[in-house]
């Protein structure tokens, strides 16, 4: 088959959009915020993202009908104009491999390019291996007027962090983006990396919501983090030394 | 060479056939069902499928004749017309890889277009780690009326089982055959995933039997499934704290 | 690049020609065969295979002059008429991965339908972890008039052995061969396969002889093999129980 | 996307120019080479090679600008005609893959091709598993013409050394370059491999310059060697027996 089949549902009328990603990745703080933005907005899914560089798997919903795994595209448009038209990516899993990374990454690019993207914000999380009370958002973005732009929002931007660079979707769509000629800026909420993490989810978003104008309700992440915290809470009270450091596998994603 | 090679040795005339795929899987408990299927029915061969996605072997038989590994295509009308054309898929592996897997359901699902297939069922075990006396035979499907006329036949739908949804080609099958508007039903048969299991794919086969009004005589499964029991009896006998977890590798498999 | 680049210096003119495969395996049987037979017939190079499924890498010669790793193909014909023409493709690897292997057997396969090859022989040792004083030379085929031609030859076919079926190219092109309606016989010589073995090459390359009508003088291959013998000897005196079951890593090929 | 994607920012007005690669590997050798000549040379950056083959990732630089990951190409012309005129290729990463490796050496050389290259030296590290003071700079070449050449230039070609050849775009760069008719030559600086070694790479720079008639500054690349030293001195004075054989992962690469 194809490596990737795109099926689009409705062509959305959108005056140069904004493409937010918030894929799967550390503590889901980029999904956790995008998934949060679209439930807020009421964002309607218009495409279908299949491709072979995913599992080759279905997932179940409660009552057993099967879907296969896939990335999907929103699109928001605000009726008195209030915010920008968004784009907005989600989804099941990123790329498996290198190469299919990359094929994902450039044909959403291709689909932004098709609807006039200009800006693109990819949402993520930095792991810094401990429970935050207050957590930083720091960014990357493919200029310096851009790094200017975000440091004025509050976004943090310190040398070596993160020292290694931005591996996945929230790094290829900035760094295949500025290629293609557009303004790209990954925010990316401080998060230990442990668990899924709506506290960086949240203060990424706060930060988005802001850039973009748009009025978002945040009880229900600041619930779901006081659940987390309390899990949080419950295996501080069993530490061990050696939890401090590397928490058993299976802890590190409840979600 | 091409990825996938098909050799289509006769163009079986079949109306609306339904789609039976039973490839190795969790306790073989697919593919025992399907070759169960097949034998009962007679049913003829008549495609057989190459590709650079299965390992780079051929196997031998009694004799010493080679065959490379592959996956087959059988065809069983009903010269009474007393249960609908049946495609039936089988074979020796699935795609090793991601892509493999997706290729190779894809490439099923045009093959089964081509033959104006509108229904599938996929045949699998699902693994509870202890061996049970009456397996449960759970299900999964593409909408919600399938599961609702699944129920009616005795299949299980559990919340949260199988709780990472369906891998491989039995998900693959039901995931792009939704894409592609089929309607497609996933059967899988409860099975510790220590042995190779006869009574699971008895389970699926005595309720997929009944929903295509077909007859068949289980007393070659149930010796097989005897056999088994023998062997796993023996093995208890000299089990080890360790066995109940974990039983060697060597022993998973017994086939 | 494409995957598999041939360089073709020289069109041999052959009649009819017969394929004999030797690239590296278990205990180096069949490279060390196909070799030997190379050097006795003084088979001329006439093309070069390049793939990106080989490694990445160049070996160098004594004098520091590298070459890309390859596949190669050498012909030779007999002046008199007393053997067939034949083919002989030998190399520094096997592909990688297992659509590489498929690639470059068809790509061999390819090239000999062109040259009108209608019967093959592949070389290779069939492991079996012990050291013998007089290896046998297993036998598998695409017929079973070959398996019982070649019985008559003194190759042994014996029911599960070698139970999981032959992998990599000596049993690729017995299986795609066949595919494409070619004869192909598989010969394997017993081997320890803790060593390059060129006692298991000297049977396999005795019974290919016998068939082909070649005369072979096998004393290089015979005073390797008393090398060989007098380290095992050393390190049987060294013996320590683990020995007997899993040789060092480092010891398992010297070549 | 396609698997490389080349911007090429100019076209340089070369005449037969000389490729030089210096990509990272052991001990960074023929990367440091390589950047430090670029710097002397004030090389200009006419084109960036992008690929699936790379991570998926992006690097920032200390302001928090983004750049995906790549390789690049320089050029470098003589305005007195002093030395032949060069391109020069360095970057991030090789490709991640045995095909990814062909792909983008099969890449450059066609570039090269197009710029009429005629002679190729890739500059390497040869790893010993120990520090020394002067390391030797050993060669491989495409004949046994050029070995002779080096060697008049204080190349050492030793035979068994490296004794597996030459693995990753050094080496295939000479073996696909040799295929397509281009002399090449590898320059592999002794390195302990446990550090990013500027001593290694002034070793294989100081041929380089003298072959090429290039005036270098060996100063910036001294004091590196010189904290590398004192790094490495500090721990020999922590040394465990362990140590001498295998330091710790994490102080492998220093750089």
């Amino acid at each position: 088959m194809e490596k990737i089949k795109t099926i689009i549902h409705e062509e959305p009328n959108l005056t140069k959009p904004i493409l937010i990603e918030g894929l799967p990745g550390v503590g889901n703080v980029g999904k956790l915020a995008a998934e949060h933005l679209l439930d807020q907005l009421k964002a309607v899914k218009f495409a279908d993202i299949y491709s072979v560089h995913f599992p080759p798997q279905v997932v179940l919903d409660d009552d057993g009908v099967a879907k296969l795994v896939n990335n999907e595209l929103y699109y928001s448009k605000a009726e008195d104009g209030s915010h920008p038209d968004l784009l907005i990516v989600v989804g099941d899993y990123q790329g498996l491999t290198p190469e299919g990374q990359y094929d994902i990454s450039d044909h959403i690019l291709q689909l932004a390019l098709k609807y006039e993207v200009q800006r693109i914000y990819t949402l993520g999380g930095y792991g810094v291996g401990k429970i935050l009370e207050d957590p930083r958002v720091l960014g990357a973005a493919t200029s310096l007027e851009l790094v200017e732009e975000m440091k004025e929002r509050g976004v943090v931007f310190s040398k070596g962090e993160p020292g290694s660079g931005i591996v996945g979707a929230s790094g290829l769509l900035l760094g295949l983006g500025k290629v293609y000629g557009m303004e790209a800026i990954c925010l990316m909420g401080e998060t230990s990396g442990y668990f899924v993490d709506p506290k960086g989810a949240e203060a990424v978003l706060r930060i988005l919501a802001a850039i973009l104008n748009i009025e978002i309700d945040f009880s229900e992440l600041e619930n779901k983090a006081e659940q987390i915290d309390a899990i949080a809470s419950k295996l501080k009270e069993m530490e061990t030394p050696q939890l401090e450091e590397a928490p058993p596998e299976d802890l590190r994603y409840i979600g």
